[in-house]
């Protein structure tokens, strides 16, 4: 027989830990979805059932709660690489481990203008992030946010662009341009105080695309990663995944009606798909820190 | 035969309408997802396929999209209501529409702690909803949100309870209560500043969450209820479904950890559903306003 | 104070039963989500915080696992209404209950063409559904299906409508016509074979949706309702909510390209939304039986 | 400054084509869900905002639609190698090309037993995938399939397996094993009869997954491609991704009952995920035949 087993690894995803600090009555909140996965020779239990190096998957759910008790959630980031480090540090058949974990951000109720201590309302504005990846080497902290839906009404065009003899699209010179957006970004190290270096980066983000002319979501995407990078030291590579969210100048003609930029139909599919990777110069390689899923790419 | 037709009714649902005013500098958006359904007697489009009183769903998206240049949209209250209204007064065939619009907020985004004038974040704390139903007698509109997920990490408690051969469920007198609201409120009439009086209701309903005590889920809906057609004269009836959020204390005694409402499982499946209707003492009838659909209850 | 508690019911939603019956080598499987609404006098609890009255929502959840045990699943309506009878006729609070039960189909893997004892794939087609409303008058049991996407690609057309100012849509005689079907039927009875019958309705429609030519899709939906009523004694209402999914043909003129009904756009929203209600001659009234939520309408 | 652009791609996402042959009476119908994704030397997009070298994501929709026309669609590989090759050898700034189609199955109606000539059920059982990459290199064609739910109701064991202090989790000698299945395989050629090796492989799948007795997912993945691999030449490498869905057997004991196998609870979340690459030994490297997006990893 020729097959052979090749990348392999296994975990638990979507663990939902929620946890209260309550030590004063201002009680604090941190919302997670937690999935783990382990990377080692776990050759036999694939080709011959033989579980014996294997921490069930069901150990791991374990461990994100106790944790969660034992250290507290810092950040996403910081309990992301203490779950990390402890599966490769203290697990033996375990050699690498990566952690991803999603946070609800909850914020406070306002009761007659004034934050309310134990009551909160979930913001929907965008997930936040977190992946950490780790081996005998060292630890990677990869932090981002998914599902930023972000609009601007003018400032933003479409021309000039390659046309053959499938084209038919208009250039435009003002447009709506809308994408929610997936950020990941890569830190040089994990010496970095990852809530402020997070709001950091968002607003670094929003503010290039508020202010920057956009002549395409290329562009805009590029200038947001530059501006991040300049702005924040910690930071060496961002990558962008921006799905261009049409909105589509509703044809009002037929009533006598002009539409100067006012009515817009958004459409759901299809849409643009813009990514871009953007690095500071001199990065070292990531190795496999990118590397989510081996048998879902 | 003795098959009959009974009630019908048939619309456009979901028309996605963005509407921008950009008459100065600072735009405005309101982003709406509009549904329209008209109710007359249409049994000869059923009966024998004749569709000469049928007007097409075709025509009922052109019209949101038209409405929304020629009328703006002030609030979803309004803006439904001109809808409902101009197909009752106006299209010939019909006798009573029933127009649902579901509003998505978008905040302002912050450059150097100033609010752009026209890039936005998506709000996805909330959905807006209204529901406005016209015929000939008059119209009545119907407020209210969804999807607004709130928290309270203490100051509930869930005991006393019947029990039976089948019950298993402990006592707790210190819970974290959690639930996804859906409200929805009826209006005595329309004269009413919908966006303000769409915000006190909101306020009202979160400071009673967060500030009574809870002894059930079923008493927090109540107070909601209560304290809302305490404060809003306008409002004479609301309707409430929570779904109790299940946040489960875990279990870390195997590993020798206490969890005094620290660390909680927060659980998708299956959930508690509670459901109340609160009315306003001598509050009319309010005809089929509440029917939404006649053909998926 | 004016506020006084009107309609309410409270209870578990989404409980995810999956029952086996292994007594031979050849096992069975119902897999079921159970959703339980008890109705009574639960004022108390809403007014008071008094628990007394109230059956946990995890004692309902209990029970569906240990009725499964207990009395197996022979049908989605007849588990519904063991249920459902259960509630009313031993917890003495309890007036009335509403069981929605939907089921997912699973159907045997093929090993070398011979159906397989114990391994299925789930069938995604249409999710079955049963709901059944029980009070001391007696029983209520309606029998349905959801998702159910259908689609002919010719025998529909789409003219000879009503026009307006708003309307642009061109006539057709020759499109394709799909729906995600909702269907949901109420038997006279209980007395009924529940899964041969639910079969036979499945059959009907599908048969009338294929051979019956089509100038409307409120033209086909009577067609099917009729259909029903007429091969089904058992059946004495059925309703209808059909999505009119929308395939529109790509225009292919602007690459000297015809399109005589064969590229199509398969658009997402909006969708006209057609419903119907076909009921036998005679039939009684159905009371609360299509009333599934108090708060949510 | 010392930011600098690495990877970046741009594309048309979920571009829904149904293609209807209607050249008999007997209809054919193909329906898809197309993304294109063009890699080459964009830097001036993104850096100066020069779209001088962009093909519109626009003209990628109408070229979708434009083939299906033109060239119809035999099987969703060879349509996307189609659009592929079309990018890459006739665009000039193109240099790589990615095409990922999503196939949803329909089966026909029968009507009194007959398959009827042109009304289909969606089939909702998996959701076939094909992705092709070409460069001028040439072209690799990865098939594969998402959302196939199997379950085996015995036949399974988990035992054996590493523990620690945070392990509580029992053995099993029998319980039920589920998943959702992602799986791909890439084909050493194009020169492939893709319909018939689709269902060639998945026969495979279902019939190992029915017939192997496991004593972990992990080990039942392996014997799956082996499997594959042993019995279609064409394939060279496959990729698993499955989700454990747990079902968790019910306790039943407070209310007096056994259990042995026949009541379970589905659960959501969390969920083990066990991955696993298999490869035909000799098979050269896939270079980037496997990277789908380069921002969203």
């Amino acid at each position: 027989m020729t097959a052979r087993l090749h990348a392999h690894q296994y975990g638990k995803a979507e663990t939902r830990v929620v946890r209260i600090v309550r030590d004063t009555p201002r009680h604090e909140i941190r919302d997670l979805n937690v999935s783990t996965a382990l990377r080692g020779d776990f050759a036999a239990a694939y080709l011959d059932g033989d579980q014996s190096a294997v921490l069930p998957t069901d150990t791991q759910r374990n461990m994100a709660f106790a944790y969660a008790k034992e250290h507290g959630v810092s950040s996403p980031e910081a309990f992301a690489t203490l779950l990390a480090r402890h599966f490769v540090d203290d697990v033996v058949p375990v050699t690498g481990a990566r952690v991803d974990v999603q946070e609800h951000a909850w914020v406070r109720v306002l009761v007659d203008g004034v934050e309310h201590d134990h009551t909160w309302v979930r913001s929907g504005q965008e997930v936040r992030t977190a992946s950490v990846t780790a081996d005998a080497e060292g630890t990677t902290v990869i932090a981002g946010l998914k599902d930023l839906t972000v609009l601007k009404s003018t400032g933003s065009e479409f021309r000039g662009f390659l046309t053959d003899e499938y084209t038919t699209l208009p250039e435009t010179s003002d447009r709506v341009l809308a994408t929610s957006l997936v950020a990941q970004w890569r830190y040089a190290g994990d010496d970095v105080d990852f809530d402020v270096t997070y709001a950091r980066v968002r607003e670094v983000m929003l503010a290039t695309f508020a202010t920057r002319h956009s002549l395409a979501l290329q562009q805009t995407l590029w200038q947001m990663g530059e501006a991040v990078l300049d702005a924040v030291p910690e930071v060496v590579e961002i990558r962008f995944a921006a799905p261009n969210k049409h909105h589509f100048l509703a044809d009002l003609s037929p009533f006598g009606l002009e539409n100067p930029g006012e009515v817009f139909f958004a459409a759901d599919r299809p849409y643009g798909l813009i990514e871009a990777v953007v690095v500071r110069d001199g990065t070292p390689d990531a190795g496999d820190a990118w590397t989510r899923s081996v048998g879902a790419p």
